[in-house]
């Protein structure tokens, strides 16, 4: 089973970003071959700095490693390192249906919050297939909001097959002898469970909504951050309520599984203020994060080994790109 | 001055071609640093068959060194040997309003004439203005149909070099130095005079309207379609109307300079059939185009020769785009 994803270096992980996607990522890098890549071509649509471009690159490198990813089991490159990329994304954008990016709901939102409507975000569903069927992946672990974005892959690489199948292989016209056919369609893998993590503010944590709590920035800033969890006016002794409120959310998210129990318990009993859960937060996130926060600081003072890292997983990545590439050259008559 | 064009290799090559592209591009050559691909990506969007797409761009190399273009003057290479044409594409694009795409008459034209709406003729512009600004060039010739795309390449040009400039160079915050910018915004050149090309219905000469008469067909079937041009029924005896008239136009573009006169006289003149005209119109095509014709069957018989120069092509091309992507991937920050 191959295994792809990737994040976007547009921003600095938070929180959101490790619990509905990183922590799984990191933890896939034992199930099977897992490519991940820092997708700085993608970020171009909203990073439009090239110091801050090139730092947000590399701390987005520095971050999967420091959360566990080992370069040994997984590979970790830059979108950028792979000049197959746009390459398939101009081919493959031959057969996309205009109006498919049309009704993309992750391009409507986006104008809808105010970012420019550019053609490379309206292209956006098209490379992130191509991110995809490049590297012939299985599976694609993603949130949510990403389900769209793969449901059209998979329609575009079926169309991309029926067109050019058949004239592919003289010898099997149908393409049934290919397990694969030109472009393998990927499955979406959804981790619904944890798919919500809630900013500081109870909205869904985001970086276009300023509620985010970031996991690698100054630590007194981020306590800070925890300890003003927005939280509702009911009394010390009395129950809490467990609807609505981000603190328990991100409780249930972050504490041990060992401490859960009690804490559920106490928290719906009563008898603790809103202060105490958010000093257990501020506790959990020490236990989660001061190792990774440890090993982050080294690796941004070793920017030539990320480096190394980055491009060896390039390398790595297009000996899986190049033979699908080369094919998809062939079947179009490149 | 770089000049810069290419021709798409979706069909076999007409009169209206050479009288409204080619011809100019041949000639050119003596005047600057000439350039001229051939657009086997753009291809994709309406040749979707392996065997057909390699023929045609074959076809369009050797039709391009048959008629004269000279590949120790005039670099001539396929779209699809530059790595660095799509991946300019992809950060271009970045910059680029869908508003501009959604309004180019030439998407619009083509989806009435029943091309599918496919994602690869929406962006047409994007990759064509890249054809144009991955190697500095200075002057495009382009038909009228173009006009519109080399103005949004012009407006990208500068929207790119506004965007990323100021933050290319700390020593030139305004980009005042570079006497360039980022991307050199191209000026078009529009052969006004033999824009329109008439076909044997009369209508533009185009393959989508089916009434070309193609350049390196077999030589029968070439002279029965000029032969069958569409006239009035005008007598013998009378002057012939010259308004509308496909046969006046073509006579007008194909005869040498010295005898046009003569012609144009006995045409307003009276006295002469239309068959007398084709007849002069099948001379013109033999005088023109003989030469040519035998070039094209001797290259045709020397694929290596033909791949030898678009290889060469190819590599001189790569020598003037890598700096260009280069400066642009550093301005971003890839």
């Amino acid at each position: 089973m191959r295994i792809l994803s990737g994040v976007q270096s547009s921003g600095q992980l938070h929180l959101g970003n490790y619990y509905g996607a990183l922590r799984q990522f990191v933890a896939m890098q034992n199930e099977g071959e897992a490519l991940y890549f820092i997708a700085n071509l993608h970020a171009l649509n909203s990073v439009r700095d090239p110091v801050q471009a090139k730092k947000l690159t590399f701390d987005t490198a520095v971050a999967f490693l420091a959360l566990g990813l080992d370069p040994s089991r997984a590979v970790l490159f830059r979108q950028s390192d792979i000049p197959e990329v746009p390459e398939l994304y101009w081919i493959l954008g031959t057969v996309v249906p205009v109006s498919n990016l049309e009704r993309a709901h992750s391009y409507k939102d986006k104008i809808d919050k105010g970012q420019s409507p550019d053609f490379g975000l309206f292209a956006y569903p098209v490379l992130m297939a191509v991110d995809i069927m490049l590297y012939d992946s299985d599976v694609v672990p993603v949130g949510k909001d990403q389900v769209q974005h793969l449901e059209f892959a998979r329609d575009w690489a079926t169309k991309f097959n029926v067109t050019y199948v058949p004239k592919y292989d003289p010898a099997d016209p149908e393409g049934k002898k290919g397990p694969k056919g030109l472009l393998k369609p990927p499955r979406a893998l959804v981790q619904e469970e944890t798919a919500l993590i809630p900013g500081v503010d109870g909205q869904k944590m985001s970086k276009t909504y300023g509620n985010t709590i970031e996991l690698f920035a100054e630590i007194k800033a981020t306590e800070k951050k925890m300890m003003g969890i927005k939280t509702d006016s009911t009394a010390v002794e009395s129950p809490k309520p467990v609807e609505g409120s981000a603190l328990y959310q991100l409780l249930k998210v972050m504490a041990p599984a060992s401490e859960w129990a009690a804490l559920d318990a106490s928290w719906r009993q009563g008898g603790q203020g809103y202060g105490y859960y958010k000093k257990k937060l501020v506790e959990c996130f020490h236990v989660t994060f001061d190792g990774p926060r440890k090993r982050y600081e080294e690796l941004q003072a070793d920017p030539a080994e990320v480096e190394r890292i980055l491009k060896a997983g390039a390398a790595k990545a297009r000996e899986y790109a190049a033979p699908v590439l080369a094919r998809v050259r062939t079947a179009v008559g490149l």
